[in-house]
């Protein structure tokens, strides 16, 4: 029989707080109602703790656990990640009897498909979707889902900067205030824009479940506009105007999260975890702004106070 | 007078967790005693809190606070990391009146000089290095610096298969255990091999500074041997023999850097945060593997017992 | 209407050699005999140059065709992704009608299922398969397609260096040439060895096809054995063993892709170009190895002379 | 002595077009007149062709070529980064007896001081800087030195598209043509706009240098607008300004840049090759779009016909 070292005594007796793999890559198939599933190719990391009486865990049997039930569930389509992710670290805490805690999380491209605001171009987009969860050995976990999406943020600053001038230079000229009102609100003014990248990640539970396309949705919905790939000159007009009357920061983009997220799930519970994040890759400079928010769903209805 | 529109009431008076950038790069010297300094392209990102109450924070004050900072501190060379890295945050504080907490980071390559161990071939080495801290209002903070750094790591796994199989072959062709037990140490064992990183972050306080030097030289120790870009052939021949005589799972690594941090600074407080991290390559997969410890000083000595 | 700026004269009056996009993504579906179609997400670059009376190109009809073309093509599964960028680069050559040339290529993770060596277990490995196209507006058109596959790579110089050092121990212990030439035989010796990437590129044309699941079969062929992401124990044995049996330089990984390639399509055209390239992330070193053949077909087989 | 299996015959006798190494970095200390050195971390690649009889080129030699080279060199600061790089080349090929071509290119990050347009706040920029050298055994060398640098571009299209419907609307409010036009004229106009890049390479030859400084400035007005790390409020403004009165297509980028660089060195000879390249992140796509001219001084001149 081959020797098992993996059994034996470490030198140096601690137990580690994860011991695991990144990058795994597989095919995952999400099914939809009346509709060919939808293809993932997705990346997995899975971890578990391992106690100071043993040398190395058997990393291979994480990765049989992972290969079984991916490929046992992905024989056909599955619900969704989440449930999942969940499954494969209650199987990997299972697998491994020593373990008291399993760490699996999981990301992917999905490419939605799409059309664009006014030529109705049929188009598609790619929006990046995770789970992450946590099993205890007690039995109890902490699941995760997200969507990260991209998306054009005008600067509000920048813009009312431009306005401020330009209203001057009007008022050199001789127009009246109410013109200038008037004037102001029929030409679109300058700012600087550019991509930005919004992120949710929210805890679900047995008691809670969320859409990760309302999540999409609501991340769509905290930058100045939507982007596409394709765009005939009407829907470029029509994108650009949008923004330019939408004009968002950082810390906007995170608010408005925060609020769409309340409105879409009035009845979540008090305790559940939220994540939220907006990174701009500015035009104007070479670094990226950033904001973020963490809170509990009770802390964020309290702030907004709906 | 222009506008200013961030300090505006936002429609969504939330508190946010974190506003700032990402991917400031600037031109550090450290200097060092009896030395030209050292030169490092540092990345940096600097986070304030934004209360409700304001609509944006005024981002150009953190990068005005930065700048004036690192250049002021530039102008000539800087003493240490660490300290820059406080400095920047406690300034942001000051400067961001409302803010009660500010985050900075740095991380930079820092390019060091070494010899080969049999030739004596002087060659270059990149080797990561990095600061964090957190300031608060009432004058807490907590900073943390650490290092990662590359090396060869040697499976225990695969080469035990190996030299049992190779045993059994030697039995087959009348060997005694006693032949077979000299053959074995006269003859490297194969095994898998491939690039690791190892890398240390550790809390310093005024009560309690390392060296990042000694930081590097512990995650070195941590791996099956050193990697090197020039080698003569007997550097080559050195190198393979004594990492193939110092095999390490990933959670070797780990320990290792844990004990090796015990004996390096016995006298640092119990409370003192540790996060330890090893990460392999491997060569007969397209995966990673990873082992981590996250522990206090006092947590790590009672469990290594020394 | 909405004006065309992109009609207008250039300032500046030169004729640009590419405009046009990188980073489209698309879902594509490519079909298999008796089996369900491989699903690949895609990424595409196109071009086509600009005269110099032509202030823009109407980039947008770039996009309007290769989506298109995609969504028309995809709408059923493919036969060959080859035919798929040529036919987009055609097309895109058509609707420019100022354009005389268009180059399209796309590259996708391709997730292939397989079986360890040894115990059969099931697993999936990814590979990169790409294709590349140039249309001019003669008819002529160039067109390749090619592979990446990751392995592993034993270095044999080491490995000389280390059965060297042990067969003069082995003659210091007493043992004779014979005996040391039994004992080296039945001790796989220790080298480095790391993971490697071997990369295929070939022509086609209407007279000459290849398969690109040949070329991920020579591309595997040409490093010191396969990698798995599920391994049994006797299957790492198995491959530590047989890729110690199978050291390969990044020369030689480039050799035997050449012969291979030549066996495989003996009646390959002469003027056939190929391309061929191996990259081994040196486990001893920072920084990695490479090795490329440019040449045809009747140049290999000349120099091979089989 | 130990053995080189390295110069045995390989069993595919094929010549390789590139045998050598990628991603060895080195502290490079650039001179200037009457100021301290640059210091940029650069990052090497070195190759030479093998002929058909030699079974691996001894790699070490590379390195050692490299090293010694770059240590002998930058003891002290060297003049330029073209010179390293050819002088890298010719001992390559001297100390490979064999080979009969060699190349090398570096790249490297090279931080600029510089000053924002309105307040005169001191920043600091990232520009990539690069040199390639070939150099043959009969003598031959071809030598390019480059610059890539980032800014702002706004999209003329899409603000042509906003003005037109601006105007309409105007008209509609009863506005003269003479009105409107000063109206537009006063209030800057909405645009999508983002990060674009542009990129100069060219070639240099004993007859014919250039200051890479020039090209870094001739890339930049090749730009809407430069971008700075730090601004205060009215530079935000006068660049959001200044970006939005000169819109810039990638194509137009190119072209700029073409004519920028014939002024600036109106005796540059016919025969200069010159490498054009744009690349922008669009802020209304995931995608980026690209202008690329590729040429010789010669060309170029007949086609602007200045």
């Amino acid at each position: 029989m081959l020797p098992d070292i993996q059994l034996l005594k470490p030198d140096v007796p601690i137990e580690l707080s994860k011991v695991g793999v990144t990058g795994i890559r597989k095919l995952v198939q999400v099914s939809r109602k009346d509709k060919r599933p939808v293809i993932l190719i997705a990346t997995f990391e899975a971890f578990v703790n391992l106690p100071s009486h043993l040398k190395g865990v058997s990393l291979s049997r994480n990765f049989e656990v992972i290969d079984e039930v991916i490929e046992s569930l992905t024989a056909q389509p599955i619900e969704n990640i989440e449930d999942l992710v969940i499954k494969i670290a209650e199987i990997l805490l299972e697998r491994h009897e020593y373990a008291t805690r399993a760490e699996v999380s999981m990301v992917a491209d999905f490419i939605m498909r799409k059309k664009t605001p006014k030529s109705g171009q049929k188009t598609q987009e790619v929006v990046k979707i995770f789970s992450d969860a946590i099993a205890s050995i007690d039995g109890k976990k902490i699941v995760f889902v997200g969507a990260e999406v991209s998306g054009i943020t005008v600067c509000p600053c920048a813009q009312e900067l431009v306005k401020s001038k330009a209203i001057e230079k009007l008022m050199e000229m001789g127009y009246s205030e109410k013109e200038i009102s008037k004037i102001i609100s029929a030409v679109p003014i300058a700012s600087h824009n550019q991509r930005g990248r919004a992120k949710i990640k929210i805890q679900v539970r047995d008691d809670f479940r969320v859409s990760i396309t309302k999540l999409i949705e609501i991340a769509k919905s905290a930058m100045s506009f939507e982007t596409f790939e394709i765009l005939k000159r009407d829907d470029e007009l029509d994108i650009v105007e949008k923004a330019h009357c939408n004009p968002m920061f950082v810390e906007d983009s995170v608010r408005k999260m925060a609020l769409e997220l309340i409105k879409a799930y009035p009845h979540a519970p008090n305790d559940i975890l939220v994540f939220l994040r907006q990174e701009n890759e500015e035009s104007i400079h070479q670094h990226n702004v950033i904001a973020e928010k963490i809170a509990t769903i009770g802390e964020l209805k309290a702030e907004i106070n709906l």
